[in-house]
């Protein structure tokens, strides 16, 4: 008997360190896309999208130990249904058992509730890139609460906490949230874009003018964390340490973020003849969130084709993006959007689970999101524009949103 | 009696791991100090500080090897004392026994030593933010030396080694160093920006001139890698891999930063009306520094109310610290001194062993600490002011150290 | 029986948790020689270097998987033998077993993948400084292909893969490529060094013009996340998490990093009577490469030897490929190459192995891995430059590679 409950002491000890390390893996994405939102604004709107990017997980944090937790994962009080809620705040369950055993014995509860704040604060910094330049803080400040406190935890409520997506004849499959992080954050941040409308000069007499980030240092370290960080979101979303399935979603995430980088960079080059590194930089991405959807259900060759679908995805949609003058700073629609639904359908069109049937429910998922978090999405940003106000002055958004709405600048190198 | 071995070996394997997990993590937060600390000065001293930051680590791990290590646990030399000291170098103890069962069995004795190590080298970083743009390159390495090969360990031996402090009727608790750490470096800090003096121009005719760091993004990877990092240092100070222990101090750690970032950005809003970046950064390491004592003691809400107090102290003392003349120029008075010692009084009023006594030992803990190591650092800046100098002349502070004690510059970017 | 098993698993999770954490701090070290690299060369040619580092962990990966992992571990194709071959693509072994079961029951199959694969990446990523500035980017593409590809996992399998190098009487021991990686890189490097000849400005008239890196701050992050990246690098090459081992190498490997800065920056104060940045950061990674060939053979006090010795070469190496005009911006030669070969010869002088015939052993390593790749590297740069061209124009070299070939500036900060 004793000997039994040791191993097991073990193994749990193991699956829950792996999830520990997977959350700081997560953690790291913050600063991921603090770091590459950065690189790619104007340097006289860095210090404010440092700010945001601060600011979000922070707000994730509190937010969903205040009631997101038990918005997203309601238990009984709404299996199978569209929204539920498990009651404010969050609390260990009792006494020792409720610590070891709770969810299939594979993690501690805190490690649980931790790993699933940092997922939650995810969405909401997709949307800072996508609004950057010209949005005003405290607008992006409400908009963001709204989607991390609500939006995010009820979408997310559908599949993973059982909801109705989860239980379709044919379960619509996410496996660590192509759709339910990346697409949520992806159509909020289209919503914000178009609400919002283009930066000063971007879209001028039918011409468009490109308007480069200000340090490509910061854009690529912004990228090889978001890599770094993946290998957490994804290998953590197996939800225990098993080493062949971890491993496994590690080769192919890291096969498809390859894959996306080298098919983004060819087309880009055919198509401009020049070596562009924020289209390397962005197709790396779009492979991550293209294998996203089914990290764990694909084979070796089925990962190196996603990622190579999704690079090249990348670039026609930020081509597309500009064409119909939605002025995304950063390209987050393209890589989070974009992507995310494309990676969502391959779990029905490679893997294990191709099948006829599934691509039906893999496209249910996606068009139930975003008739929910889309026009949810634009009239949130709507109403702000019509209440507080959603965009800087033209005076502020020429002189800079670092003087603006921080009084400070992001550097001072003579 | 083979599957019992078994097993115990597999739960040894998983501490282990984490305490070298969490000792990476600690090796980071040299890195996040490094940046952040750059990023706050100015470009003309930025190699200066980075050389200080590179030093340190180094200093920390070859005299924490030569004696320091035997000094903070001296073992049976000095149980319930002041001082002891185990001996000159380290050396794994003999055989396969005494390697694997040290430490109550959790981790190898190189652990042990390479995550104390890695502490060790924390608290003389702490002093380099607040001396930073003016003191002598030489004059840094001797005081860090002190202060890492014998300050720290003789403090830390008090409580953590077995000392005097954790003897008493109520012991003393510091679970991850508020007071043996981060204020053992905040009055090391104060002590030597007392008597270094303000940097020209910081003061004039009774007015306060801001003197703004460089570069934001810096000061911004700065603190989210020490965030990261403090996942291991409180983290690990579990000193095993306990499921429930370790997520639970990831939980109150993550809240306290986050409460301290939010109630940082709030309080300096209201005071200032702008959203002063620098401010939510230090709010944020506020409240970890403030968890750090009584990380594993905290319910949620405990964390977050001790996060909130932090923030509201580092705006508040910064402005203090200004209004006395005394220069820091990250703030690193602010975030390790005063959190650190609110922090400590915290265990004393929240949490598990909030008591009376427990807040009168917690005093006793604070008063030692300063009473030892705030005299005898400013003794030790003194004499060296005294002998080789403490403070590069006017011409070299005008003209900046990095050209002045380097003979490079940190940037050419055209 | 059943209890058995369970603690089996849960080292066998434990083992493999570890391995897949070694394989992330690998991954870091792309990002560390991105940053580090870019650091030290100048603003124009920044974009280039990113572009580069981004570029070879992609080829490294997806050429790995098309048949690197079967060129570098054949299997029983050539046992003993100088080259062999395990077939195109790789896949999981049959069944639950062959997953389970594989590389003595430590790790799963593809975390042994991904560990190798990141590792075969590194090597390449070594050359990318030595011929900075003003290499064709095709150029670098198709000689990078040419090692990752073939040289690295040829030479690897004479060891690794259990090749001639390793069934020699006293078998040539490398712990975790000091020579197998890192002088692998730093041949083809110095190959590319001479064959591309000095930048532009460098060597006029018998004197040398230093050209300083264009950001500290960025060399500074690279050196520290190499080191960091290095803990992966060594402790995962124990290819198990067993908890006296790897903490010993961990120990080992910060000491001789800690020891070759010290060194490193003495010999260059007394050199130079300045405190040189770069070298200590260079020291730091000579330590790092000198350990790494014998890191768990080594004693604390050999490790500070072989670190002493190796930051003290780093320096003299330096000004001594100066003197002969091989010019290399980063100073990879000098850390990577001439670290490599003295960590390799330690091997047979210090520590556990330390014998006349190690040390014979440990020169035919040597000497076979320079007579393999040098004169292919340099045959190989000699070709392309008679074909599609290795140096770029005179006019690009001075305009900069991040116009001439990226079209782009990597800052835009006014």
């Amino acid at each position: 008997m004793e000997e039994t409950l040791t191993a097991s002491e073990a193994m749990f000890t193991a699956n829950n360190l792996w999830i520990m390390i997977a959350t700081f893996l997560v953690f790291i994405m913050h600063l991921g896309f603090a770091t590459l939102e950065s690189g790619l604004v104007r340097a006289k709107n860095t210090v404010n999208i440092l700010y945001k990017n601060t600011i979000v997980p922070i707000l994730g944090l509190l937010t969903y130990a205040a009631w997101g937790f038990n918005l997203m994962y309601p238990g009984e009080a709404a299996a199978g249904g569209f929204i539920g809620f498990g009651g404010l705040g969050i609390s260990m369950p009792e006494g020792a058992a409720g610590l070891i055993e709770y969810a299939d014995g594979n993690y501690a509860y805190w490690t649980d509730f931790l790993f699933q704040a940092m997922f939650a604060a995810t969405a909401a910094t997709i949307v800072s890139g996508a609004v950057a330049e010209r949005i005003k803080l405290e607008a992006y400040f409400l908009f963001s609460f709204f989607l991390v406190a609500f939006i995010y935890p009820i979408v997310g409520s559908w599949k993973w906490g059982g909801g109705w997506l989860d239980t379709l004849d044919t379960p619509f499959y996410d496996f660590a949230g192509s759709t339910l992080v990346h697409s949520v954050g992806g159509w909020a941040a289209l919503a914000g874009a178009m609400v919002l409308g283009p930066r000063l000069g971007k879209y001028v007499d039918g011409k468009i003018f490109p308007i480069p980030g200000h340090s490509m240092p910061l854009a690529a370290i912004g990228v090889f964390l978001l890599w770094l960080g993946w290998f957490g979101f994804n290998g953590g979303s197996v939800l225990s340490a098993d080493p062949g399935t971890v491993s496994l979603v590690l080769v192919t995430t890291a096969m498809s973020a390859a894959a996306g980088g080298l098919s983004a960079s060819l087309t880009s080059f055919f198509m401009t003849k020049t070596h562009d590194l924020s289209m390397i930089l962005n197709g790396i991405l779009g492979g991550l969130v293209g294998i996203t959807a089914g990290a764990d259900q694909m084979g070796i060759m089925d990962a190196i084709i996603i990622g190579l679908i999704s690079g090249t995805l990348i670039v026609v949609s930020v081509v597309f993006f500009d064409k119909i003058k939605v002025d995304d700073p950063v390209g987050a629609t393209s890589v989070h959007l974009v992507c995310g639904i494309f990676g969502t359908l391959a779990v029905g069109m490679f893997g294990e689970l191709a099948s006829a049937p599934q691509l039906v429910s893999q496209m249910i998922g996606i068009a139930s999101t975003a008739a929910f978090v889309f026009p949810i999405s634009y009239l949130l940003f709507y109403l702000i524009d019509k209440t507080i106000g959603l965009r800087i002055s033209s005076k502020a958004e020429v002189e800079g949103l670092d003087l603006a709405e921080h009084g400070m600048k992001a550097y001072s190198i003579d």
